[in-house]
């Protein structure tokens, strides 16, 4: 199991009771360990460089049988120019973070004395289940204690060498703060996910962090709440009267800035109003770069109208493709009679991550972000934009496409919940009512 | 299946399409349906007390045989003083709460012309699944329509005519309003809830109201996120320093003021240094009510040597009383050497429910509430106070030990999510970075 614990269970059941250790800490013995970390990583640099380098050999290795991915590689390799410093900095990073802990967001009088308050406390014990990028055990280390959550971690096997280093060191520098060292465990045993997805009772939330099939694989099978994303199926709605060169960049970014990203746009909807509009000029612009356009009947008569140049990259689209997650420079293209059209599709086939409207008219703009049923909807901006850095959150844990608790892009804030706090001098509820002699709550809301 | 869908997928794809339309309607909309189902009500008031007066025949009747337990039959009684009026009341008093949908919760400039903002919107299709009382209909209902979402609803069959006859009439309110009348659906067909719980793609919450069986039955059985608590095991913790009359008058309530409600305590940790002290008190007082004490060795003895009559409601504990939820006049009661004991003995036994601390020390008492890893963590004060009206949230949906997205009484809020809404101007991702020519977020927070 873990470097230290036998089983899955005694390694989750050491983690929970860590978690209520590292819930009760003050912010400065949170941030006092990441520094500790900080600093210990920093002393094991020699040891952690030289596991990576081993499981660079091994990696290298695979890759010249064919048996490893060679961009893949590359992400392993914490030698590259700036790697290493930028892993370090990430700790700090993360240490000057605001406190998640204790902020208080209700606050009420219910009767003299006796005071309610909601304040935001740690979720308790997360798994998070990664691939094989080694710095990410720093970085979900760091977001564990700054947020109070105790952690299991459960990384790719490529760098097993280099997260087992970086581990040691990390509890090297635990054991020197006030956050109990089992509070962070690498999980270092093969094949026992399916073990601790089983762990509901002890295990409050599981962050996935990898390919849609690693999700879909931890959604599947267990209890546990999962939060992240299996699919990223991104829509651009052209409007009627989009502007041509605005239509033009947003769309090019949205397929084409990174086209392996969950937040990319894999389908165009055209307004029947746009397609003698901003649809030929978009489409020129999305050739011109190598976009695939998987047409349908209509799209594909407007480009021939046009005139947009006839083009292996002009192909019919099959229905299939309108549900179809791409990762690449292809981009399904239906055209839509209406707003309303355009908001059923996106709630029908989309993924409910990150869906555009390119428009003129702030009307149809907010009908469009009010009726589309995604984490983020967006007026005039690429889909691209949903991004925890570029929302201003500091770091990003992952992007939710759940109903409840936390969607879209999730910072620190997605690692917490809260408690219902009552201060009082003795009240008890038999004094209440609506009877002779019963008092009556006051429920007076004090400022925060 | 419900009143006008063939299957449960249809039921819940119905409500899907409803619910996208609901989620869009502005709060006028919203408030004016909750209008006229309180009107439709109230012109077929006859038609449900005869419905009613049905299903009353026919559960006196099961009370007479023996398969049904007498007392619930009164809880099916529509016609009893006050019951209707209050079900109508209760409409337009959830009509009169605050509007949950659109409040920005965040607002950040992320450059010029592009600004993103976090707004409230509802969740989308709720399951309800609830026991007989008629009038939970119609709560149910109003709540779903105020916060914007659908719902199905299945009720016990000991109240299927009332049910039937309530949502008829909710049906004619919502024809004459602009919520779509899928968005709430009683599902009227027997049997036909693993069904629904298999319909994790359609349905985003099941709330189960009713028993801890129910609870648990709906927790094993679906991959849609579950919203309730199947246990209340609470328990109130005597410091050495505790107020001898505040801590009988707390634990008498929290033990016999509803021994039934899930926030009723059912353990009773004694600090060794509360045994000759505030612990001879509380005991008399609890025997003085009934209540049986389940009593560890230490605890015992110390009745004894404080002279506290013998009786039998004086018994030894077993291990297992405390792990057992009573929701009857029993008490287990054991002695801790210290607070981490009895903070420890919470968290590993507990339900994660309510938890209470009686001591002089403020400090002790935020050290408890900060440790107990529970929905509810009260100094002095009763553990009863959990509850929704007693916090001021108008209405309750329920009571959530889950760790994620809403714990302790969930009101209104407990039934939203948010969405990210960005107004750009043609912005795209590829203009911000770091290298040459490219732009800076600016990350500027903006007033609510």
């Amino acid at each position: 199991m873990s470097l230290t614990y036998a089983t899955p269970l005694e390694a989750a059941t050491a983690a929970k009771t860590a978690s209520h250790v590292l819930a009760a800490l003050p912010a400065a013995a949170r941030d006092d360990a990441l520094t500790a970390v900080h600093d210990a990583l920093a002393a094991a640099r020699a040891d952690i460089l030289a596991a990576n380098a081993a499981d660079l050999e091994l990696a290298r290795a695979a890759a010249a049988d064919g048996h490893l991915a060679a961009p893949l590689v590359a992400r392993l390799d914490l030698g590259r120019p700036g790697k290493w410093d930028e892993m370090l900095r990430g700790v700090l990073d993360v240490r000057a973070l605001p406190d998640p802990v204790g902020r208080a967001s209700l606050r009420t009088r219910l009767d003299d004395g006796l005071v309610l308050e909601r304040v935001a406390c740690p979720i308790g014990v997360l798994l998070v289940i990664f691939e094989a990028r080694p710095e990410v055990v720093a970085n979900i280390a760091s977001l564990a204690v700054k947020s109070g959550n105790a952690v299991l971690l459960k990384g790719g096997r490529e760098s097993a060498q280099s997260f087992a280093a970086i581990s040691r060191a990390i509890a090297t520098g635990l054991e020197a703060s006030k956050v109990p060292p089992a509070a962070v465990q690498l999980v270092a045993t093969r094949d026992v996910v399916p073990q601790l997805l089983a762990l509901d009772a002890h295990l409050d939330l599981v962050i996935p962090r990898g390919s849609n099939e690693l999700v879909r694989y931890v959604k599947d099978n267990t209890k546990i709440p999962v939060l992240g994303h299996a699919d990223g199926l991104c829509a651009v709605y052209l409007a009627g009267d989009a502007d041509l060169a605005m239509a033009a960049a947003v769309v090019v970014d949205a397929k084409t800035a990174y086209p392996a990203a969950c937040n990319s746009a894999e389908t165009l909807l055209v307004d029947e109003a746009a397609l003698a509009g901003a649809f030929p000029a978009v489409a020129a612009a999305l050739l011109e770069r190598g976009v695939t356009l998987r047409c349908d009947a209509a799209s594909r008569a407007a480009l021939a109208a046009a005139g947009v140049a006839e083009s292996d990259l002009v192909r019919d689209a099959e229905d299939a493709d309108f549900d179809t997650e791409f990762l690449s420079l292809d981009l399904a293209v239906k055209v839509v009679p209406s707003l309303a059209a355009a908001v059923a599709h996106i709630n029908a086939h989309g993924s409910h991550h990150t869906d555009a409207i390119v428009t003129a008219s702030a009307e149809a703009a907010e009908r469009f972000m009010a009726a589309v049923d995604s984490a983020g909807v967006y007026w005039n901006a690429s889909t691209r934009m949903a991004d925890g850095m570029r929302y201003g959150f500091g770091t990003e844990v992952g992007i939710s496409t759940n109903k409840i608790h936390a969607r879209g892009p999730v910072g620190l804030e997605g690692l917490m919940i809260y408690k219902y706090k009552i201060r009082g001098g003795g009240h008890i509820s038999t004094a209440y009512g609506e009877g002779e002699g019963k008092k009556r709550f006051k429920h007076e809301p004090l400022p925060l």
